[in-house]
């Protein structure tokens, strides 16, 4: 058992030791969806984020919503009214976006093997295509003159930049994602002759990245690298898009990241930017860092079981609805994320030492690895916090056949 | 990359230097279903195996598929005509059993936090219910009571013994799985005064084991055990399911089990077994074992891409599909499946060193990392070998919103 302690603020209030989520106390929550487990989001931390990043980031900065770190149909419609654009990764994804009022222009479609039929439906919906190879370039404007309709493209740059930052890996080395920069003006050559519309520019160095400093740099090479590839481009350049990679904290010891920073630092490269891209639309796309901490998966306690000497609490929710807390997505060395018992948040007693796990018959089912809790009984809800990005949909849920787990946005 | 090579035989016939599953080249098996990627499962491969079993393992030995390993309908269907019993893990699982003419009381259902509808449900099924715990036992007497009808249980141990095999960790510690074997015996004290109907125990210490003499010597442990234990039994024990744990080969440097070294060992265990349990049923239960090398998962090359000197294939596939291959499904270190070009088998060509990603916007997306592959075109055909086992339904599969893969049995 570490003794770092997870350092993150608590993002929901808690009333009578319970966490509230949306105005409602969980158990109640958990009675008006009538089962557990489920996912909740929570409408006014998404929205109160949003005004975060806005407060935080210089006003020209357009904010995107990548919404794949949280597809759910309900959270979507609802970030279609608080950011500028959305950014797919599929077929399936585009429908999603293109069911909200958000205007297919400030939509973006990125990706390697966009298949024949995607490239078709992005053109016929007049979202921004970024390219991620030549081959897709063409692809792009066959499918185009087959429709009759100019694709609206920009270039997926792989960066040629090597970043000083510690601890982030963000070097230029061969991608499967975007056009080697140093193939672009080759590229942006190529376009003059083809039948699009050019509009800018994909630079993606990394993500979930706590550090601004790390963050800035990125961004300042970014800005550099674009500044330029727009000397080449075929027209002036309308969009460009920065990435994101703004983290939130998920493991002890971890601290969030310091946006003003961010905000400041991106403040001061902006003038040099102005200058050399005068019309250019200035965008940040984010995911895990607006929905992250806005959601939490809840299941409850089955039994509560002693096997010589240790505590385990098994419920009803596991890695099938949750991989990543299970630490079997991307993670190298297993770490918990903040869990607590939701109903007995403050209940005075002392910690106890347990461990959540769930129903699957495999010891990779685990939610909370031997660590401090307030003592659960049978029935009460336990808490897996930081979930509201990567969490169902980056999930095996068919996984030994298990129902399924509710979203709810409240 | 690694000088060691993948040392498992190829299960599968190559004709015209195409893999062939179920009599079909593998291009043609593509158009048959229509699209990629999908998972074929190879039925003459899946019975060659159970015979193979039959022929290693002692007569008396019954064998169970535990369906978790692959709950495909149609593999699940088929596996019923050939092996003694199916283990399930969830009310879903037990759907798909109870659909196939496997006697009920061949059938038993393992795993914590069994909800008491899965307790009815099994119960009114007529099936064996393994006993996770005390809790569940009375929630299962309670259960059978309501029902007015005696529930068929069997007790799982958490086994008490160590093994000192290296490189295998099926310690006796604390677990959520079973009861405590120093627990059982007031258990099956319990038990005697309880309205239930007792069928034996269910042991097991490990999973993916490749070492003969590892399984042995659990068998040899577990076989002890359950001899020291039916001595407190309330009624004679009629079942005992020693687990199975045997493994196949995945990764470099792995070599099959030796199963003939296996059943040898378990034939001389077994004079003793049959006097300490004259009425016992002796049952295997594999599930990887049965299924994991009948089966392979196919993607298409939707680009060749060069970025910094290395080779890309970029497919429809990725870890969407399959997790496991992708390294993110319990491995520590990631390491490569058994990879082909499934339509260039034996071209003749010297290897390529490539790497084969899907369409995911993540690097986690990665079928295989700079391994030796045959020279794949556009539209090639991809393999991942070694997917018969905890493939599709051990995937996120709606992470990022692709299309669903087909499964077919062949």
């Amino acid at each position: 058992m570490s003794s770092i302690r997870h350092t993150a603020p608590l993002s929901f209030p808690v009333s009578d030791n319970q966490l509230v989520i949306g105005g409602l106390p969980i158990a109640r929550l958990a009675e008006r969806i009538g089962r557990t487990p489920f996912y909740a989001y929570d409408r006014a931390l998404i929205s109160a984020r949003i005004a975060q990043l806005r407060q935080a980031l210089p006003d020209e900065i357009h904010l995107h919503y990548a919404i794949k770190a949280n597809p759910m149909p309900a959270v979507v419609q609802h970030l279609a009214g608080l950011v500028d654009g959305f950014d797919v990764a599929s077929g399936g994804e585009l429908k999603t976006v293109l069911d909200t009022p958000m205007p297919p222009n400030q939509i973006s479609f990125a990706g390697p093997a966009k298949s024949p039929a995607e490239l078709r439906q992005a053109i016929a919906a007049g979202i921004v295509i970024n390219l991620e190879s030549e081959r897709e370039l063409l692809a792009a404007v066959q499918a185009g003159e087959a429709l009759g309709i100019r694709p609206k493209v920009a270039v997926r740059v792989n960066p040629d930049f090597e970043l000083k930052s510690a601890g982030m890996k963000m070097s230029g080395g061969p991608k499967q994602f975007g056009i080697d920069a140093e193939r672009v003006p080759a590229v942006l050559a190529e376009m003059k002759h083809l039948d699009l519309e050019f509009i800018g520019f994909h630079i993606f160095s990394g993500a979930q990245n706590l550090r601004a400093e790390a963050i800035s740099e990125a961004q300042e090479k970014t800005l550099e690298l674009a500044m330029r590839l727009a000397l080449e481009a075929p027209s002036p350049v309308r969009a460009l898009n920065l990435g994101g990679g703004f983290g939130i904290p998920y493991f002890p010891g971890e601290q969030p990241l310091d946006l003003a920073a961010v905000g400041e630092r991106l403040s001061e490269l902006l003038p040099a930017a102005r200058r050399a891209l005068p019309d250019t639309e200035l965008i940040i796309e984010l995911g895990r860092f607006i929905v992250g901490e806005a959601g939490l998966y809840i299941c409850r306690v089955v039994e509560r079981k002693l096997s010589r000497g240790q505590v385990f609490l098994v419920t009803d929710g596991g890695l099938h609805h949750h991989l990543a807390a299970s630490g079997n997505f991307g993670q190298i060395i297993r770490k918990n994320y903040p869990v607590l018992v939701a109903n007995r948040v403050e209940s005075g007693e002392e910690p106890e030492t347990a461990s959540v796990v769930g129903p699957l018959c495999t010891p990779l089912d685990l939610l909370a690895d031997k660590m401090p809790l307030g003592h659960a009984r049978e029935g009460d809800l336990i808490a897996v916090m930081q979930s509201g990005a990567y969490g169902l949909t980056a999930s095996p849920t068919a996984f030994l056949g298990h129902l399924p787990a509710v979203e709810v946005l409240v």
